[in-house]
């Protein structure tokens, strides 16, 4: 499930940095300027061997002795994730899953808008509002061609989210976060990130049985 | 950060038997009562080989020829998991995030029941009801120990993660399903999954990019 053109990137490298980008900020946050690769990897809970080899992977970092600058690996970092910009997104499947995530106001600061909502049934009654219109799946097409969309969050049920995937697809989305318990299949250009907090929490269940 | 009474079981195992949880279900609305490792094994996406060696950590299972009975393997993988019963989980955080996840009423049909919520500061005006009323961090420990809760799910900002969590463990909560972004130190017998719905994206952000 890997692009291409960059496939040499392990993975746990990229969400490596996603927790490097997270560091960096809390010590700018603590006006600290530059900091040791050492330091930074205790904070990120790597080992400093581990942080220098990952940003290996995208050139020269730092200043031996000096350590790295605490702006400019931050930008570097959002330049390779791609979210120095902020990104559209859609949310696909306005259920009580993806009201709740609708409902979330975190992920603009973090470089992500949520800029339409799309249901099978969106005129269906729901619990609570979703602070942004929920269109027909018909509409999908055309927005995301228009809107330059390349991500989705798929909250469909199970039974639905294949063909959703399917459609999401063949309009040109390049990366799917499924919230769905259902695997994908989809073509191996295209990115699929499973995030489904009932396995979390079963198997954290697993481990704590006395 | 494995339990020491059951380390020889990775962990993608357990994440693999709710996966294989879920494709059961699907099996048995649709009235299959016994299946084979091949068919279990593509619905679930893995190697039937793998399904063979994730179920053998827990004894012998199936018939040879027959396959799996689909209602006796859902019960011995739910034991496994715990999660055969509702399980007792406190949420800690009420913010937005905190707030989405109270809304969401997914939880309950997959086995975990949120059955309190705290917040640093309960009385603080919220953009929406939290469906549970919002309990001060005072009055957790005297919860945790008279509800018997062993999990809870952390959707507290990052700068108050770590105090919040070793609160937690000194409560004698085993599980923690951390939403922060922030890297959580804990005693090896408790356990941490991370969820974090910002990397997730930014994961897919970087393999998106033309």
């Amino acid at each position: 499930m890997k692009k291409n053109h960059r496939p040499e990137i392990p993975r746990k490298t990229i969400y490596r940095l996603s927790t490097y980008l997270r560091c960096l900020a809390r010590l700018k946050e603590n006006k600290i300027q530059t900091v040791s690769s050492e330091t930074l990897a205790k904070v990120a809970g790597v080992k400093p061997t581990q942080l220098r080899k990952d940003l290996a992977y995208f050139g020269t970092f730092g200043t031996r002795g000096l350590g790295y600058d605490v702006v400019e690996l931050t930008s570097r970092i959002a330049d390779e994730l791609g979210t120095s910009r902020l990104q559209p997104v859609i949310l696909v499947g306005v259920g009580n899953l993806g009201l709740a995530l609708l409902s979330y106001r975190g992920f603009e600061k973090e470089g992500f808008e949520i800029v339409a909502a799309f249901d099978l049934e969106p005129d269906r009654p729901r619990d609570q509002k979703s602070g942004l219109p929920v269109r027909a799946m018909g509409d999908l097409p055309a927005f995301v061609q228009e809107h330059h969309v390349r991500m989705a969050i798929l909250t469909v049920p199970a039974e639905a989210a294949q063909e959703v995937a399917n459609t999401l697809v063949a309009c040109g989305v390049m990366g799917i976060l499924n919230f769905s318990s259902l695997v994908l299949h989809v073509p191996e250009e295209i990115m699929v990130n499973n995030v489904n907090l009932a396995i979390e929490l079963e198997n954290l269940s697993y481990f704590i049985q006395e």
